[in-house]
């Protein structure tokens, strides 16, 4: 089998992973990737990392064109996938939205937050949040995936566990989340210049990041009550990661954590719980749609911190998209995904 | 008035960076540097950027010969000034200890957290707690200073005026806190190589810190009570500078923080209260003796997120050691220390 | 057909490299790993990035089990393939050496510049050097290769044109070449610190560096008489990649050096001659066992200057060693290497 | 005595570095500091670390208020100097301008570089090209100092004893380059973002950069002759620091050459030759106003290696300007410039 495959846009670096992600996959035909910035030009020029490996040129986007794939992905900025996607869902093609589109449940939180009106709101209700691990079975039949934020999927690999075996005090977490600057992206602006945000570590969004309600109503879903959540994402000067420490208070202090989370994981692909004490480092996910977990209780006491680290570009976005596409198409949801982090 | 100033150890960053302070302060001399590794070594050798500010070698420590400064600086491994300061305080000279060694006042808590014996535990009530914010008085008039660690400069700085003011809930405080890794010193070790600790982000100690002691015994002071504090520090892959991200639950939520925070520090040479809303950087800071804070309450609710950045090597260290100097002989407190941070 | 394949040494960053470029060969099987120092400890336990992906343990080296391989690798300090391979080669086993052991023809230089007596001048003559893209047909035959170095690497395949057509004056030759830290190796040493080694740049070596008189054999085969080269290493604060920028003075300005170079390398899977005026960039190549060249002639005067890159652990080491062990076997040249450089 | 000083621009980053060394300047006084882009805002507010050292805001540019300065530095694009800097000069004000404007003595040869008509070639004659070490006599006159480029200011102190004494051949001159992303400057550029720039090494310009007729014209004048000079400038991962590596053949290969730099440089304050056999490293210079030097004849054959570093920031751009302001006005040389660079 063969999924002919689309890309809109596709400059960014979601963009670029993604297509290093479809590339080598082996069941997969790249059919189209649109730019109107770049129509015309080799992607190989753009990203010469391509060269050699994939032989195709951006074009304006079309959506006849569209139409003839089996799956198209937005790697787009907020805002555009919601433009193109219900046309391209009427011709019967399935989209995964890597931008946030479709993430909110509720239209009126997405306004709040993004800012702009939303022109599709009766597509949210059967989008179906790409958080592999909670929602496989209704991904293999979405029309429609959201696929998640990177600090969304971090945050909540390493909570969900402990919210559904109802151990913390949902009423205090904290999420101190630390990011690489890809999460960024690739427009040029001033802070992220090399020179501003290498040498030098940072907060920000403290008074209210995106991605707070995105993680709150997973969260919520799982508790099937309100949560009480504090935010803090930073900018870590690197290029790739995403590391979450997340804070909680335990309502039984005594129960086995680090069983509670191999049971949970045991038998996912991509989410690695590692030995008791352990601390995982952002570079053993580097390039690999892998998260890995530590669960620590520091001198038995009533607090719980997790670790959890993922690469924003891949478990955070591009391989995300592609396992959900797999799951989707009923391939085996690790083909294409089994490329090894690089160390060091 | 000129100080004779003498160095043992001083191989090291915090070394360094003392060189540096010492060699630019109008009212020092620096009589005497000692290291048993590097005696004989032309210390502008060792460290380049000294070439042509300072003309000095290392010399075989020699208590005789220390004996012979106003104050000495141990920049030194933990264990090494407890075998040598006693003599020297006999002898009249007055000493700066920036390593571990006189920070905590219960030796049983010390040896159990350095995992050595204290051969002078006699001394550590005498020995003031260099946190010049808190003990000017004290530093003052003492024989011996125990310079804070910087996890701890930066984390007690943050968290005191709340602790202060009561307006805390303290038995639920974190101190999610993020290290350059020149806090690691510069020992020969595989994980701070560069092809280790670059492009990559990790938690470690989360079991347990030997800053967690340090700053515990800080804010009980403050507070007159226990407090329970969870501290994980984490490894950021730049050379300098410390972010430190405070949470804590409010118990009065309308009380205004702002105002709060310029009211303790409006005085204060070294401490910067930035405006609200604000973001520090940690580079803000590069090379400089400053702690810059920002206080945050997100969307006005009851949790309090405070941002505090220092150089770990200059208020985290040797320019905290400065201050202290300063303090203790009657000079300018601000002399030497007007450096401008280093950006970008 | 599956290779029994083993690697003693690998601990280091060639062995961590080549551990993930076997992990991922589809007609491989890693028999056995050494290490003397790791014994027992589970290989994803040292380098994490190969949980899930490798089950194997580091054992004591022991002739009889390697002995059982089809071939084996040495990623070992230089002097330590010299006192097995012998053996192994005895036993029928075809060794491919990622150290310098074999890599010079005469005994005397090799230890000239590295300082010991060489084990087994014997085997100098019929190692053959692994620059796949000159000795091809040699290593198809080869019992032992001696896999090349980072730097001659990049510096032959960027020279290497210009000389065979005999277009350059050989006397006066120069490479000035930049390599990432990890091609310092994983040893703990003060100098490869991130704090040493960020935020720095510096040459090393200008008296002589041990791979000029690699890089010098190499180009003397090729041009059939001695030829003057000055090599001048750098140290670049970067994990991975080499740069190298080659100048040489034109005997006759008016060739065409951009076809040259295209029909050189236009066969060759992993040599890519950029078009005109492109700046070669070492992260197209990060991870990928690409060498990506470009030619300069500026402002059309008597200067060739090709820039040449590749990454050092890939087609400077690992990458290189996997397909040289393709080539032995008589695998597709690029079986297990077709893996797509991490951009960004 | 206290100067009036302006300075028009000081939003990049020479002149971030021009304000942290004004400020710290004891006999000078900033009066003013404009910027279209940001009029009216505190430039604290823009440059945190000066927070507490400066309190002034950009105001418009006027020519009226900067006339009433002693010396105005023009940190702008290139360009926008030789718009304004003949009023001024003719209301009697000296002008150090750090952009390219008064650089070349040629109009021609300037426009065919920069791309744009000069607007008063008749102030290049009695422009002087600011390379303290070489024009301090001149300087001392100058009402307008046309102040060094970067590289221009590593390759010719690194070159021009070999010139002055004639103990090279002058045809064959290779510089080759490598420099911080400072260089870039601080517009928000694609090229120059840390995900683009960092963990990354090229080349850019070998077909002709700006700084090439810049070097040329001054080796020239040393060497009363065309010089043939290939000069390759790159981009290496870190915020400051120049790096020079210089080839040259010896026309007397037995001439003693660190005599000969030590002879030319001994005096000079700002300019260090290490000792033989040292590999200077950029670090070492860092916030300094120092040029170190290292003379290398490998193998004592026929070519000269010469290592130059500065940080490109201070020597490269705002401390030679302060430099040059000291000679104009008589001020000792290194008056505000004896910061000692930050190391680690």
């Amino acid at each position: 089998m063969t999924l002919k495959t689309g890309i809109v846009g596709g400059t960014g670096y979601t963009g670029v992973e993604l297509l290093r992600l479809l590339a080598g996959h082996p069941e997969v035909e790249l059919s189209v990737i649109t730019s109107r910035s770049e129509a015309g030009r080799d992607v190989a020029d753009l990203f010469p990392n391509l060269r050699g490996y994939l032989d195709i040129r951006f074009t304006e986007p079309d959506i006849g064109v569209l139409a003839a794939c089996d799956v198209v992905f937005f790697a787009t900025p907020n805002g555009t996938a919601m433009t193109m996607a219900p046309q391209l869902i009427e011709a019967g093609v399935r989209i995964i939205d890597l931008a946030a589109d479709f993430r909110l449940k509720r239209a009126a939180e997405w306004e709040e937050w993004y800012g702009i009106p939303h022109t599709c709101p009766e597509y949210l209700g059967q989008a179906v949040y790409g958080l592999t691990e909670v929602n496989r079975d209704a991904i293999r039949e979405a029309r429609l995936v959201a696929n998640p934020g990177c600090y969304p999927t971090a945050v909540q690999l390493g909570f969900l566990p402990l919210i559904e075996q109802r151990v913390i005090d949902i009423d205090h977490l904290v999420a101190d989340a630390k990011s690489g600057v890809s999460g960024a992206g690739r427009k040029a602006e001033t802070g992220t210049l090399l020179c501003e945000a290498s040498e030098n570590f940072k907060a920000y969004g403290v008074s209210g990041h995106r991605h707070l309600p995105e993680i709150r109503q997973g969260l919520e879903l799982s508790a099937g009550q309100p949560v009480g959540l504090t935010f803090v994402p930073h900018l870590t000067p690197m290029i790739r990661g995403i590391h979450a420490t997340l804070y909680a208070q335990l309502t039984d202090p005594d129960r086995d954590l680090q069983a509670l989370y191999e049971a949970r994981y045991g038998n996912e692909p991509f989410v690695d719980v590692l030995p008791p004490g352990a601390h995982p480092e952002t570079r053993s996910v580097r390039g690999a749609n892998q998260c890995r977990l530590a669960v620590h209780q520091p001198r038995k006491g009533g607090v719980v911190v997790i670790l959890s680290v993922i690469d924003n570009l891949v478990k955070g976005a591009a391989g995300q998209a592609v396992q959900n596409m797999n799951v989707m198409f009923g391939l085996d949801e690790t083909s294409g995904l089994s490329g090894i982090a690089l160390l060091p």
